[in-house]
């Protein structure tokens, strides 16, 4: 037997050659980290986002009550259909269709245990051989590490931080190919907090349906967005060229455990359904892990009935702590904040090593101030900007000031003396 | 768009090649097949082992409260590790060791959300190019179907009805090659219901450490057991050679919707944890669904606050559902059932076509059966075992009794004129 095992080999390495890592393996290494006896000062979690654990971010009354109906009508404790029950998916269509010009169905709904699922059957269902996809720099990368299960080949274009972090459209008609199949934006961006305008949006939907590519719009932090440009659904421009948009109820409901995302197919033309494609998702989820059920029979209750207070209160929370953020962070000489959010929970900060001394890049940097200062960030590299740095504004505004202070402070520490 | 999306052709075409079907995918089209107008007569489903919507199987009011305190603490909201919670494996670990010699540690314990997931993590781990897995025939779909998403070669030994439905050891030994990897037991049985002794576990394991291959014990339906044999757990024999264990809350508290199953190392030696499977698992986990972390939260209250008496009653009711159905199937001339079932919730029956007229196998019997009858068993071939069928026991059992009165009626009526 051991000596079939070590015949065998277990190692999983195609991730770990491609160097891809996952945020929370990244985080948890940065957590062992921390200084041990640091009793006096509480450590400051700024590298995810998930402040669930954050009394003021607690989620609403309606969230908590959908669950316990769902639980004591005892009607779902049992298998759901793979796509998702059908009452769920009818009410998750009639939510995404306020912010649309046209009437989502049922069908066009499919049920994944959260977004990270939701992108683990679109990158399964869109592989082939040879085929590629365009994901942003910086992106989630998640997105890099499960086209790398499915052997799907991944051109980066970039965002463009002088420009609000607007997608650099002439990278991406340069990169296009023939086997170029789709496109992935991220809006309101994860990890840049940008939100992008409506004419934008649709000038990305011109360049994919001229190229020919299928739209991938990653909407997770739908209406988180306190700035200047309002959440507008990369659905309002269906009719150009048709689409996937991913969602979740993981941020705007504050319950990223819950495990509840989906897949919209936004296809008023019909070219989609006539691909069958969506025979495929729903193929897929026959045999990969779908929501609990007793979330499932929680989310029309939780959709309908969430007030409007609490997503008001969510977001005046997330601009007052950018406001504290963003004046901070300019005290701070060897970090430059090029735009300032408007939406989702993270900003990316761009570190100046001429500045330090000691510290060699970005992931050095972020293990060195876990071990000083007790603060977690997130090195860029994992989010495709070595030497920038990924922070999480969604915290209480004074602990994010108290993390920035400490931040500061690491990095007097360990500026060069002139 | 339209001609590069029919350039690509979604087509999923590999499962669909291969002739895997989904238990739910054939259910739902038999479910298809139902009489529409049917309105004297409700349908009676034995197709599926998911009894949690009649009012006798609702789940333990522990394991209600205890999704309660767990969305009441607003601790189980934010993202859990990949494995899982610590103090849901921690609990775990304490349940799994009441069976065992030995104490299970939380490390031994990896979270997937539901027993199917399990399967599909281990499937992933144990494949590499050329590799083989000794499934039984009859067994669960789900193997070979994971076993095909992961390249995994499947090679079938024969469970024997005659005897019980033990493992033909002899069939096993003849079909292992240097590039067998696992084999695969499920026991309380999936689907004959077959419990098997603590000798023929023993036996198994001997077999396994002799040929030098991993077990994997299904143990998914364990302590539902009414007969005269205990459940015992394979990991009793952990000693003799390593193997892994998967179970869930699904079947012995009837939430299969909670979505929580787990994969134990049954490591004794630390051979396995030698080998790197551990960090293979976890690897895995890191980009795959993990169960929401409310349910994860309720574990620890559910598994040690439920009553004695819901397991014992639950026992009962299965019990009394198999006398019924064991004497009321000897009535019918076209079927056989070989075995009383003593454990889990299905039983195999053959069909003897002669009998018959105008039904040429299994799937057109079951298909006739749901459209004259509103009678919904799933034929045998998608379990392996072409003309026979696979019926659910686990219902109230004076509607089960009135489901095989119909069986009998459609039978009879079906039956050749001599």
């Amino acid at each position: 037997m051991e000596k079939k095992l070590s015949k065998w080999g277990f190692n999983n390495g195609d991730l770990k050659e491609k160097s891809l890592f996952s945020i929370r393996s990244v985080l948890k290494m940065l957590m062992e980290n921390l200084k041990e006896d640091d009793d006096n000062r509480s450590k400051i979690h700024l590298g995810r986002g998930d402040p669930s654990a954050i009394p003021c971010f607690r989620t609403s009354s309606a969230a908590e009550d959908a669950i316990y109906s769902a639980v004591k009508s005892a009607k779902f404790n049992g298998y759901a259909p793979a796509v998702g029950l059908y009452s769920t998916r009818r009410s998750i269509a009639e939510y995404l269709s306020h912010d649309l010009p046209h009437q989502l169905s049922p069908d066009d709904i499919f049920l994944a245990p959260g977004a990270n699922q939701a992108i683990e059957v679109v990158m399964s269902v869109l592989a082939r051989p040879g085929a590629n996809i365009l994901l942003s720099r910086p992106g989630y990368p998640f997105y890099e590490a499960r086209a790398a299960c499915s052997n799907l080949e991944v051109c980066h274009f970039d965002l463009l931080p002088e420009k609000g972090w607007e997608v650099d459209l002439e990278s991406v008609e340069a990169l296009v190919d023939d086997n170029t199949i789709a496109i992935v934006i991220i809006n309101p961006g994860n990890p840049c907090g940008n939100v992008f305008t409506s004419e934008h949006l649709q000038e990305i939907v011109e360049t994919a349906k001229k190229l020919g590519i299928l739209v991938i719009a990653d909407e997770v932090y739908s209406h988180l967005c306190f700035g200047n440009n309002p959440f507008v659904s990369m659905g309002v421009y269906g009719s150009i060229t048709p689409m996937l948009t991913l969602g979740s109820i993981s941020k705007r409901w504050i319950v990223p455990g819950w495990r509840l995302g989906w897949i919209a197919m936004i296809d008023p033309s019909g070219v989609l359904k006539k691909s069958g494609i969506a025979e495929c998702l729903q193929d897929y989820l026959e045999y990969s892990a779908n929501p609990a059920t007793i979330v499932q029979g929680a989310v029309p209750h939780l959709l309908e009935k969430t007030s409007k207070d609490f997503f008001s209160n969510i977001n005046n929370i997330l601009k007052e702590a950018v406001e504290a953020f963003y004046t901070k962070v300019q005290e701070i000489p060897c970090l430059t904040c090029p735009y300032k959010p408007e939406g989702a929970m993270c900003v990316m900060i761009k570190l100046n090593l001429s500045f330090l001394e000691g510290i060699n890049d970005d992931m050095q940097f972020c293990t060195k101030l876990a071990h000083e200062e007790s603060v977690i960030i997130l090195p860029g590299m994992i989010v495709g900007l070595k030497n920038w740095l990924r922070v999480t504004f969604a915290m209480e505004p004074a602990i994010l000031e108290e993390g920035l202070e400490r931040i500061k402070a690491f990095c007097l520490r360990h500026t060069i003396s002139s």
